[in-house]
């Protein structure tokens, strides 16, 4: 098989892939229509992506990553109140607050088209965009540098008051509302492109 | 002048500065064998690189990164009290504390030279490494996953109580252990290579 038959027949699948997720609810809205965008395209196709999230887990000792639990998951701003809520359901081990920014996979054709792909990635402020791998299959890495990564409290206990719980919220959102922004500078930026 | 010229020339230039730098004492001590071995090898030089760091960070308002003032930077475990002490000079603005895992640098002669790079780094525990560049100079990036990035308070207050700030440095120094242990494994993984 050819190298183009080959990025075709994997375009294929991961399409097919989308749509059934599509179908079932399960990408976030936002990110969508960016998605589509790029698998429109003859010269690349997106694999796993997130449009920004924040995230409420539980993990049972430092380190311990494998086996984290997610108490809490949204893709869109929160109130203080969705995280004390939902940290009433954690019980052993450490509580991090999460807030992650956009990433978007892509998979290119040819090492040119990656290296535009990621041209246009830092020039929508997907700052920390890059090739994740360049032999074989070529994949970008579009993602960006805002986030807050920070343990909270410790076997269903939150440390944190409410005025600093306010702050980490108001940051978190902060960091969901940044991503909007680039995901929408970044399809704009594509659209231009193709 | 050719790619190699270019390569050897960019190279000597690199060295010098860091020499320079060790000189001066600027370079970590626990990173500098590691750098000095890409160095000696033939199709390899590094530029910026770290061994990992905690830093007490202030910044005027929310994602006003430009305008962040160093306020504590240790390339080591902290104690609480190093933190509440170097806390005393905060002022106005947001105050956070991150742990940030080593960060290699690789400038590679050859495309394929740096896809080994990767594949070293990656099978050395430094998971997020990729290419920064595979066009002109090809850079590769080498770094883990492990990282802190903590809003704890705001216009010179720390919003932590004591056992919450145990929590942040106690995790904050795993990430400095969980970094020295990745370059060792590094350097042994890069000697077996060259």
């Amino acid at each position: 098989m050819s190298d183009e038959e080959d990025f075709l027949n994997r375009k294929k699948e991961a399409v097919g892939k989308l749509r059934e997720a599509e179908e079932e609810g399960e990408i976030d809205k936002k990110i969508l229509p960016l998605l589509k965008l790029i698998n429109n395209s003859d010269d690349y196709y997106t694999s796993s992506s997130c449009a920004g999230r924040i995230v409420l887990l539980q993990i049972p000792s430092i380190g311990d990553k494998r086996n984290a639990v997610f108490l809490g998951k949204w893709h869109r701003k929160v109130s203080v109140e969705e995280i004390l809520s939902t940290s009433e359901k954690a019980s052993e081990g450490l509580l991090w607050i999460l807030a992650q920014s956009p990433i978007v996979h892509v998979i290119c054709k040819e090492l040119m088209d990656a290296d535009e792909m990621v041209k246009v990635g830092l020039s929508c402020g997907f700052k920390n965009s890059g090739f994740k791998s360049v032999s074989g299959k070529k994949v970008v890495e579009l993602c960006s540098t805002e986030r807050l990564d920070m343990p909270v409290g410790r076997d269903g206990e939150i440390f944190c008051d409410r005025e600093h719980l306010s702050l980490l919220v108001e940051i978190s959102n902060d960091v969901m509302e940044k991503g909007e922004e680039k995901l929408s500078r970044l399809e704009e930026g594509l659209k231009k492109k193709f």
